[in-house]
């Protein structure tokens, strides 16, 4: 069994679009980080960091996007959210690592270190459509981030092309319209 | 063929110390930063980032820390650097995000956001020994991070207690003090 603990809009939502990707069934449970529900005895007793997301396997905790992504995709193969060989999941870690160590704390150093982070992001990625040749949960990780920059920078398309292009490949994508649904319609902040 | 860049001292010596545990052939080419080797045109066409480490697998390139850590792992079972079932290397992948996305942009917010993460990371870590029950890569990242930490912060060992245990286990490892002796022979800064 396994369970999503998310915040709407959070970086939990990469594992959540990986989760309706697969198509097993999970319980999906909202926190509201407004109301620090993250720092409640109940959730630190699971989490001692007290973020999301976390999964739960069969109660046992699993923290970290790029972590939670790699086992939904190790551990459902028929999804092909990864490579099967050993130097191909090596370059989704790589592309995920990338992703966090480098993306993700951008932000808090500035916005306008964080415009130049995904300058280099968009040469990295390219042109050629996904992270990798074929999807992976290297593109949700990358798509989360991208879609969060959208929201605080405001970025000119013309200076992102390819992860613009990205943003509208992911968009298109069943699994992603419906996280962005189900995080909206909980309501919760 | 396996050909990893490195420079003394920077987070390449993960890598470098994975490929002495595993005890394979490889070949090690060391840069100077001081230099901006990492800069130069030859190098730049590898690793577009102009960053170190890279490793080269049969020519092929592969970045980022844990990409490199986890690829070694999962090549070389018999080295025991990682567990083979999904949920095991997921856990191994959770560390070494949480190092990369953590522990390692903290110096570049602030030496004081530094003490504040390694003082969680040491509660994280526990005192059970090594990260996760066994031996792993994701104590090779870790170590790395803390080594470095070690050396600009001077922490005091009574508020760090986990982590400088886990130095000790490592500093006793031959691979360490392989991997140590070889990027101090090299000269290079």
């Amino acid at each position: 069994m396994l369970t999503l603990y998310y915040a709407p809009g959070s970086s939990s939502m990469a594992p959540h679009i990986a989760l309706h990707e697969i198509g097993a069934p999970f319980e999906a449970r909202c926190m509201s980080l407004k109301n620090k529900q993250q720092r409640e005895p109940g959730y630190l007793a699971l989490n001692p960091e007290g973020k999301v997301p976390l999964l739960l396997i069969g109660g046992r905790p699993l923290t970290e996007v790029a972590g939670i992504l790699f086992y939904l995709a190790r551990r459902f193969p028929e999804a092909r959210l990864m490579p099967e060989d050993a130097e191909g999941q090596a370059q989704v870690v790589s592309w995920m690592s990338y992703v966090a160590s480098t993306l993700h704390p951008a932000r808090r150093i500035s916005v306008d270190h964080a415009r130049q982070v995904f300058l280099q992001a968009d040469k990295k990625l390219g042109h050629g459509g996904w992270a990798l040749g074929d999807y992976s949960v290297a593109d949700i990780h990358l798509f989360r981030l991208f879609w969060r920059f959208v929201g605080y920078a405001e970025p000119d398309p013309k200076d992102y092309p390819n992860l613009f292009a990205h943003h509208a490949l992911m968009m298109a994508r069943p699994a992603v319209q419906r996280t962005l649904a189900d995080e909206a319609a909980s309501g919760a902040e």
